[in-house]
């Protein structure tokens, strides 16, 4: 009877006694959907603080706010990584219209992309001439490129599933310029990464290379809409003319940084387990799915660990990097920080392809880690994430590769992603709730069995 | 030699020729994301016809239009199946407050459930009692309900992955009045049929079942917004009142109309096969999720077969339903017809959950049925399609259902779908181009395999 009464007490005492790994993964998503926290931080994160480009005002307001968000969730240590970064502004909106005959013009939508140099302050007015590819200015030549803009208008492949490959499959255009110039382009205009046709100009950034700072040429995104209509009107008259003005520009870089929370582990403290987002976006929109969503269910997934009651074995770090999009300094700085210190990571995650339904994860892993991962697979199919690959994992986090470490990212439905993806309708509207806190209890099931099991082979799993 | 030409000539004279499923699947999707149809029809049905109740002038022209697009396809028949359907009216908006002292209002979010009475003229005002469930009202008894207003206040379950599952767990609060008028209320409110907290009343079919007709009480819904107010105020004061004002009405059946479009199979034409939304929708919003998309991705389903040249063995027809959401007499007057005309139906699909990314099937069939389904599985893993369960299939075409015949229901993500469902935001602006020909395409992948196959076991399966 003294036993009954002990086993009672040891059972109520310690409720999580013998709850099994699906009981557990139920409790965390019932509390996401329930109890999560990642949507009304996005809201604040999208709305009263908005885009963020790095070096900029609001990437600093976003640090101290996300700061002490996580220091208000009772973590064991919360800090600020410092970080140098670019900063590159964009100066007064850009303007371009297309003229078709003197005096007769059209306006479209542009937007300068990220690194781009400014035009001259009267702005660039010349002929056109469309290409599909970079190849193909071979193909054309000094003689019908020189003195010209140069117009990218490869649309994003329609027929790939995952939108990512589409977008994989064009984003090389963005950084035609370096190439453009050797046949003496004057500028280039690039059809946006978007799979549909709107009137929102997508940024994103460019890459000049080692193209002598006197020889860069602007480039800017010309919306979807609008990339049609020039190619249309080029097709009736290709003597037609585009204009654009913009007045962006580099400046030095500033002192940034990465934000840091961190639950230290009970069983193995010095094994480390990243789960992160990055806090810098582009500054069109208010960067609610890039990668403000990814940041918040970031930041959640060890807010659900501690009320779940789960008590990590491994110390679990949410990383909130500075500078994915024009420089990846802040996951940089973290690897470098992270070797320097010996701090052994055996598990990264990256949540940075939009707030929407978790579909499943990529891993970027040995055979044997994955077939661990696959052991777990049924786990998460109560919850529709069947999609289990080996393939990248996050930007941020692709820094502390090595041979041990397990990287992973969360691949969430990519069908909606590119209509909002660097361009002013990333906004808070576009999240729904449900899709977010999914996601974050996604995240939060991963990062549990990863603590309870650590990376081993497969065949030692106890 | 001239066996080699031979060879050849046959080869490019049928191009099908030794595709393989994988093959031909694959150039179904492609055709659908790149040449899709559903999404510019849906367009028209939602933003040129809109909201098409039955009974109702909308839904008179949706029939028209879609059989004039029907007929443009150059199917083998387009024909209107004649039906009788109920008609039920709206009236003049309804009207809502919350009086929380006399002359002290507030105004809140209302429409009347499909198929309630009238209030009086001048509306009803009266107290109210919150109740969670209709066992409750047997609970309070009499004494708490008699000539007040009952409010159902029971949320959807937000923390069930399938929010269809959610939404089954909540709506006989819907039809509470009838039991409500038992214990003396004089009108039922209901928390609308949402997982979000906004302020758009969501309506949907109440049912009287065989209360006399005297004996009838108004039920509204009330946006959930709305409802977590009301539910506060009461807990501040219970004897706050409720004013509603609406004056809905069930007028006499009216004629209406099927439309049906046939490709008459080459091998089996008295086999057929069937898939097919509802034309009708509620009056609120434009119904395109609910089920504009479901229709026009089924017109798809035989257009894109036509233009992917895939000759059918068997019989395929589109049938859109007419009033699915108060009274099914479309899906019955089908099955009727089908059943008269001794047609042998082998198969039938429903699209009818929204035009969100398509995540799989559910089959309402035998085990053996089933296992056939589980063999083409892997052809659907490359677009994501992980999903095959047992389960229901589709309101319109249960009425087929017999021994022989599979039912089938595209699932598409269902966590957004009750955001929209019912309600004034059920728009075109909330439908995604690329998840809607998902869908579309997926549905032509799986009837191109019954087409194909036949509904055999998968033993004798070639």
């Amino acid at each position: 009877m003294r036993q009954i009464i002990f086993l009672l007490v040891l059972f109520f005492t310690f409720p999580n006694f013998a709850q099994t790994d699906a009981e557990v993964i139920k409790k965390i998503y019932n509390t996401s959907l329930s109890n999560g926290k990642s949507y009304e931080w996005l809201d604040y994160l999208s709305n009263q603080i908005g885009g963020r480009l790095s070096g900029s005002l609001n990437a600093e307001r976003a640090v101290e706010w996300t700061k002490e968000e996580l220091e208000k969730l009772g973590l064991d240590k919360v800090w600020l990584q410092p970080v140098m970064v670019p900063k590159w502004v964009r100066g007064t909106p850009e303007f371009a219209f297309i003229e078709t005959a003197p005096g007769e013009t059209i306006n479209v939508n542009i937007c300068a992309l990220g690194g781009s140099v400014a035009t001259p302050a009267l702005g660039i007015k010349a002929n056109v001439i469309e290409v599909q590819s970079i190849e193909e200015l071979k193909t054309l030549g000094k003689e019908k490129i020189e003195d010209k803009i140069v117009f990218f208008n490869r649309p994003m492949d329609e027929t790939l599933i995952n939108t990512f490959r589409s977008y994989g499959g064009s984003v090389d255009q963005r950084s035609g310029a370096k190439e453009a110039v050797k046949y003496g382009a004057i500028a280039t205009i690039v059809r946006s990464m978007n799979l549909r046709l709107d009137d929102f100009p997508h940024t994103g950034a460019m890459s000049y290379r080692d193209t002598p700072v006197n020889q860069r040429i602007p480039s800017a995104a010309i919306s979807t809409n609008d990339a049609e209509l020039l190619s249309s009107l080029l097709k009736l008259d290709s003597t037609i003319k585009f204009y654009f003005k913009q007045n962006c520009k580099k400046l030095k870089d500033v002192l940034s940084y990465n934000v840091i929370g961190e639950i230290t582990g009970s069983q193995f403290p010095k094994e480390y387990i990243v789960v992160g987002g990055h806090l810098d976006s582009w500054d069109l929109g208010d960067g609610a799915h890039d990668d403000g969503a990814g940041c918040m269910q970031s930041m959640d997934v060890l807010r659900l660990l501690k009320i779940t009651g789960i008590k990590p074995k491994r110390t679990i770090r949410v990383v909130l990097f500075m500078n994915e999009e024009n420089g990846l300094r802040g996951g940089k700085k973290y690897a470098e920080e992270a070797k320097r210190k010996g701090e052994n990571h055996i598990f990264a995650l990256e949540s940075d392809s939009g707030g929407f339904t978790p579909r499943g994860f990529s891993f970027d892993c040995s055979d044997s880690q994955f077939n661990q991962v696959l052991s777990w697979k049924s786990l998460f199919e109560p919850y529709l994430v069947h999609y289990f690959v080996k393939g990248g994992s996050g930007a941020d986090i692709g820094p502390l590769k090595n041979e041990n470490i397990v990287l992973a990212g969360l691949r969430p439905d990519s069908q909606r992603y590119f209509d909002y993806h660097h361009a002013s309708t990333d906004t808070f509207d576009a999240i729904n709730k449900r899709e977010l806190e999914l996601g974050a209890a996604a995240m939060t099931a991963l990062v549990y069995l990863y603590d309870k099991y650590g990376v081993i082979p497969i065949k030692n799993k106890q």
